[in-house]
């Protein structure tokens, strides 16, 4: 085995050209920790790129890169879930390992691509799918793995942050914020991916799978986005000591409470959270993860959860792990040659294949929150003892009221901030609340949680 | 080899006990993550104690269970630097794997150690040596792998943490929180090690050494405690917007400012950070480091930095990951025997060992921080004028000035921030402000940093 490790990158974005000024940046560093010269020697991109320098190939047929005998390691950063995922087989089957930040691609299909990896005995590595620059995939992997996960709660989004951060510290409306995420290029010309969840989503099933030790199961989050968020909810938010951020949970429940369910719960959602946790305090484009486990209790990580260098720093990580572990620089045993040695047995999704647990992933309607409402309503004798009845008939216990003066001639919005109930028995109370004369709009109902 | 790994826990204190409780509440999260059965065969315990599974042997002979053929890797956390040093040192030279969370003993002893573990071809793991539960070992010598890292800042010491934030909080002095963190277990009897930083340079010392590659030299830490700060200058750090905290700082200086020496800062000292400042809002007992490298930028790591529950998590990620590199459970490869299967190649230091740099560590005087000044004057015209000028003609720019009305009668305290500034220049101009016949007291200063 030579002493060098040779990298193939595949796509030149942002990401690609990251990598490439990480490891023109960070050389030395590289060496001295890995004791390796880590070199690219092929690149694979459509077109011919004139500033790449010329002792690497360029190649545009991207699978003949995958597959090369020039190359140890392939860096998938091309996105999308379909030549990305052609790639990634071919250089499975050619017994490279692979480093991606895919995330689209991984909720999607990683349970064939890492059953695919381990058939070939390589390593599918995937830091930078999930909250960027932040290793979070390498804390719950492996710094976490002798707690039992309880849940986790994680800002995974940075366009999404930014846009609540930009809202409540200006009072800046949503749009005006997007327009202005979209012009500095925080977010997309289409921002559905954004601003309705399903980028969050995608990152969640990932995050829920190495708690838990469950299959990837993109499709059975629930998510919501942030575009229904208006300027008030968020001022009535502050005034009751909360901030609003958009969340994805991963929740294990062990169906012990009053009509609770047993399974995990994966969402997707805007959330009043104490306005003095650590995580309401991650503002901007910032990603942060807390995870609650046991006997460990909470940890937060927190930075960049995107950019070229965050993303590019994850990359390079799983790479010098692969590095490391490839065989060291002295090693002359034949069995312990690049294709065959799989001794770091860090699992894929963090727990052995089988191993993985079929526990049920709960509906909507089965999901245990607190709730934040907004009731609009006539100014009228007995309003708020209906409402109060309401929520008290179907055993939902209140935990703040505001009532504020009226904005419209005769009308007043009432705030009210509940304990944790299960979705149904809210569905059923709001139907209720809906149908009293006295109301005048439909029910606005945001998420709440205390993250205790 | 047989499928399951042995442990023998030497200490029965707070975290070994720690350490068995969490082996008997995750054995099964363990064993779905490990695929393999993880028992403790042995404790090292110099009384017996009836409270333990009969299963384990008691053996009060700690060196004898260190180089037992019934032990694979030996969980050091009996704390101090003797007696834990000579278990450490014969378990390496029985071909064991190590295990500790002493901080002491790895920042006074851990070139040594750490050779001596190289030499035998084992591994000491030290997770749980600084910052408890918080993975911030695995991070920085693994997450950040790919990064030049810059700088840290860490809250490092949860007792010091939790008497800064009662003295904020509850205008608490000094010696009252004190006194309570003795009663809650916060605090030792003595509590020297806490208070006046010296547990926080231990930590320090390890932080900076796989920061950086350089060999520990815990001897070279400037180190500052708590016993000088008053709730006078908690206030008025508050009403500039700033908050003090204790933190240890490792800062690679280029020498390419001004004035400025070419090396690595190691202090820990009380300090004004910006109130806004995630790390500013870590409150508690809670431990937090911030690591700011390129091209990832800043990343924040937060949890408990102590505790039995925080310190188990942490010795047994350790062991996870020693567990998951011996071999996996269907290998029958004889090469690939506990004893000899260093496939787990990253360095103790981070760095590979002939690659540690003999970069020199600066003296107090060389080092660069903005400062607090508490400067008591008679209330006489012309003063300000004279501590300005005298600040001026050292280069010293100031970043604000908070003149308050006169405490006693004709006294006025002038609150001053300034940029950074070596410290030799601002003894220089404090000696000269002291020497005026305006001023009454020493003047006070604390160090600041905007954590930019």
């Amino acid at each position: 085995m030579s002493n060098s490790i040779k990298l193939a990158i595949l796509g030149l974005g942002t990401v690609g050209t990251g990598v490439i000024n990480l490891i023109n940046d960070n050389l030395n560093e590289l060496k001295r920790r890995s004791g390796r010269d880590i070199i690219i020697t092929e690149v694979g991109t459509r077109r011919h790129r004139d500033d790449i320098d010329p002792n690497i190939m360029q190649n545009s047929d991207l699978m003949a890169t995958a597959a090369s005998d020039n190359v140890d390691i392939v860096v998938e950063v091309i996105g999308g879930t379909t030549l990305a995922k052609d790639v990634i087989m071919h250089a499975i089957k050619n017994g490279k390992h692979v480093v991606t930040a895919n995330k689209a691609l991984l909720a999607e299909h990683g349970n064939e691509i890492f059953a695919f990896a381990e058939e070939h005995n390589v390593h599918v590595a995937y830091e930078a799918a999930v909250a960027g620059g932040i290793p979070i995939i390498k804390v719950m992997r492996e710094a976490l793995a002798a707690n039992k996960i309880d849940w986790l709660a994680g800002i995974i989004n940075g366009t999404g942050n930014f846009i609540m951060t930009e809202m409540r510290d200006k009072g800046r409306p949503f749009a005006d914020v997007l327009s202005e995420a979209q012009e500095l290029g925080y977010a997309e010309a289409d921002p559905t991916f954004d601003v309705e969840g399903i980028d969050a989503a995608h990152k969640l099933a990932l995050l829920a799978s190495i708690a838990f030790g469950i299959p990837l199961q993109f499709d059975k989050v629930y998510c919501e986005g942030i575009t229904g968020i208006t300027l008030q909810d968020v001022n009535y938010a502050e005034e009751l000591g909360y901030r609003i951020k958009h969340l994805g949970f991963a929740v294990r429940r062990d169906g012990q409470g009053n009509d609770e369910a047993s399974g995990i719960e994966l969402r997707v959602h805007p959330t009043l959270i104490p306005q003095d946790a650590l995580l309401a305090n991650v503002n901007g484009v910032k990603n942060a993860v807390l995870v609650n486990s046991h006997p460990l209790g909470q940890t937060l990580y927190c930075g960049d959860g995107a950019g070229a260098g965050a993303t590019a720093s994850a990359v390079m990580a799983d790479v010098m792990d692969l590095v490391r572990v490839l065989g060291s620089k002295d090693s002359s045993d034949e069995s312990n040659s690049n294709q065959n040695n799989h001794g770091h047995h860090v699992p894929h999704l963090a727990f052995i294949p089988e191993q993985l647990s079929d526990t049920p992933i709960l509906r909507a309607e089965q999901m245990i929150t607190g709730y934040y409402l907004r009731v609009h309503a006539y100014d009228s004798p007995g309003v708020l003892a209906d409402i109060t009845r309401i929520l008290s008939d179907a055993g939902i216990n209140i935990d703040a009221i505001l009532q504020k003066p009226a904005h419209k001639v005769g009308q007043v919005p009432v705030i009210i901030l509940t304990l944790p109930v299960v979705e149904s028995q809210m569905n059923l109370a709001i139907e209720k609340i809906e149908k009293l004369d006295t109301i005048t709009d439909k029910v606005v109902r945001i998420r709440l949680d205390e993250l205790a």
